[in-house]
């Protein structure tokens, strides 16, 4: 066991980083947004979206105005709340509480009203789901467990937030998608009807990211900068590149930089490392994949990959 | 806070999407499978295929017939329970009860009834994993924590269902393990022995995939489909590749077609893009990667990456 | 139902592979290591790392002495017993109890200590992270949501007990991280100062990889062996790379191979593909990624990608 010396001076040292770190606001008093909150609040959330799929108990789902009343209201005092300590956050080290309390109504009566809107292009994204994946069984398959749904749909809840501004929370919502889906969509990008991300493993999809109507990506594509290199000079600079509707890119291919255009009904094959815009109705692929077959010698010594 | 006329308004919005939408079957009143309660029982079938490894307490493991018995009786009773649910939920509108609990009782039967063997299949997959990977220390180390071992684990379980054609549950349990691992093997898939997956992120492994025994595949290995454009079309048909016994993969290659056959003993080096097949005994890689190398100029400006 | 003599059987079977299996030491008596535990003391560190930032609470941040004792003392006891745990079933089957609760205390009095040091570095990471990336809107945002900041934080956790011949705990510490944010940072990996991971999906830093200060990695990169062929001979042979000071590495790019260094200053353009070594100052792109661009046929018939 630590001797209560030893306790004592690791303490100490702590203690006196946190007091030079003005990231620790630890004297502050005031509360900042709690990510396990922000967790509870997207499960609310697809509750409501997809009734019926994610709950414990069935006995409300009879009267939908009944279940959709407790629930909303739940979710709406939590979500206030988390976007009150946000704005307070950012508005450090002078906050307006009457200013952040009027802002936080405003954002939270267009979020809630956003609902029915969103409901509908959620299940636009289940349909796109179906008709482009043969191993989908039913559509309820696909709200169940597919992760490509699960990060569209708190895509579409984050980017309300993104909108309106909102500090930390949409970030935070999104980043809980990207680690339970292993897909990084930012929440500032935008993204059309019909969107269907299959498997999804390693997609990157940035945030001045373009997307249109019915666009399917596969796992591992990224839709990324060019060169981060400048940093922060570059905030709110479009980076990332625009995708026409109806295009198709398959997967582990990297589309990059603000000015690339990909046109629509263009096909990107898997693999394609593209820098610059491509024509509508075009076809890219990587040519003939130089491969090297040779016999496997007896020991397999030298050899590179084995 | 929002009025409550507002309020009226937003839950009267969202009612009326519920009523339109059949895929909200609010007003059925049966039960949907419960993706918290598969998780759960993934997680007591992980510890009957591992005893020891994964119970909070160890009173009862020292006589293995009270702990199998007090487990496998409680994982009984909730797994019918949610294979009645979903059986049930396939068969709309019209389930027949009597023949959904017969037909319950019989895949349990035979579910329980392929422990033994699977176990055995799983200790050869940790086998081959401690093989396979220096980083290994130990063997307790693979069953602790190796994310390869617990995506087969559960692709091992959710096949045997998906075999037995349960709805909804094997898919469920593969895209749980999906998130948790980046692993997404299809539960279609059909995997032989000694299969040892390394790092494993980004891995996609399509329905109709066949593999052999001892097979070894590394992070971002795609086993997949030409083309899905076809959509609900081609379902049921074999559109992923088949990989021969003692076949190496490594990293981030791509194997795509249902014709593809790679030959038993062969190696595919890594970022392969293949979509033909490979005679047994074959060795391919990528042909010198051709690259670019440039002095970096004094500051760094037009370059492409940085 | 299964009848009691089925399930009798089937307990009976299992019980059989118990008995003959050395991993399975339901008899011994002793616990293993506990992954929920070891989780739960992840979070913990992590409060006190970042101090404000993963609280429910916020009575006790005023006094950061208070906060402090409180959580080392708890997270101490729960270590200490993992630490003993692991030790013991490292030792079996002759473990000394006198030796493993002296290594033990040592070993947690050295971990505690590192704390103040691993803050500081801590600190240096978000730096680098909202410096390299345009997307960071405040250092804060990067201490709540960012997967890289994470992976590196439970990386800079476990290599401290790597280091110290801790058994299974590291690398439960690191598969948790792992799972979590698809970032695979094995715990021997040795990292400088200012380590930077964007999106981070599908990194695999391998167990004698080693990188300087001021590293960018990007998505998708692998530092990795060049073959894992002759397993377990290869243990503790230097088989990963070494990555210099002030080097980038954009995404999906592979570097493999124990003697490949990537000289200082150095920039690896995405997808490159590298295993021998790169002189300090250079930038290596993949030469103009060989592209086919072809018009889509008026019925997309007989096309490869779509």
């Amino acid at each position: 066991m630590l001797s209560e010396k030893k306790m004592s001076e690791i303490i100490k040292n702590i203690s006196y980083n946190y007091e030079k770190e003005e990231l620790f606001t630890m004297k502050s008093g005031h509360q900042l947004p709690n990510r396990d909150t922000i967790i509870h609040i997207i499960m609310g959330l697809r509750q409501i979206m997809f009734p019926g799929y994610f709950d414990k108990d069935h006995l409300e789902r009879a009267i939908p105005e009944y279940f959709l009343g407790h629930n909303i209201i739940k979710i709406y005092d939590s979500l206030s709340e988390q976007i009150r300590f946000a704005l307070t956050q950012a508005a450090q080290p002078h906050p307006n509480e009457n200013d952040i309390l009027e802002q936080t109504d405003k954002i939270c009566e267009d979020f809630f009203s956003s609902f029915p809107r969103n409901q509908t292009l959620l299940l636009k994204d289940v349909q796109a789901a179906f008709d482009g994946d043969p191993a989908a069984k039913t559509k309820e398959e696909i709200i169940f467990c597919y992760p490509g749904l699960f990060a569209i749909f708190v895509y579409r809840m984050a980017h309300e937030l993104y909108r309106m501004h909102v500090p930390f929370i949409p970030r935070i919502m999104s980043e809980y998608a990207h680690g339970r889906t292993g897909i990084d969509i930012n929440p500032g990008a935008t993204i059309g009807e019909y969107f269907f991300i299959d498997h999804g493993t390693g997609i990157v999809i940035g945030e001045t990211t373009e997307i249109g109507d019915h666009v399917k990506i596969y796992q591992g594509v990224t839709l990324g900068a060019l060169s981060t290199r400048s940093g922060q000079l570059l905030r709110d600079v479009k980076r990332h590149p625009t995708i026409e509707d109806n295009v198709t890119i398959y997967s582990n291919a990297s589309i990059l930089g603000g000015e690339t255009v990909i046109g629509k009904g263009s096909v990107i094959g898997g693999n394609a490392f593209i820098t610059s815009s491509v024509e509508p109705g075009t076809r890219v692929s990587v040519s003939s994949p130089e491969l090297t077959f040779t016999e496997k010698g007896p020991d397999g010594k030298n050899d590179l990959f084995d």
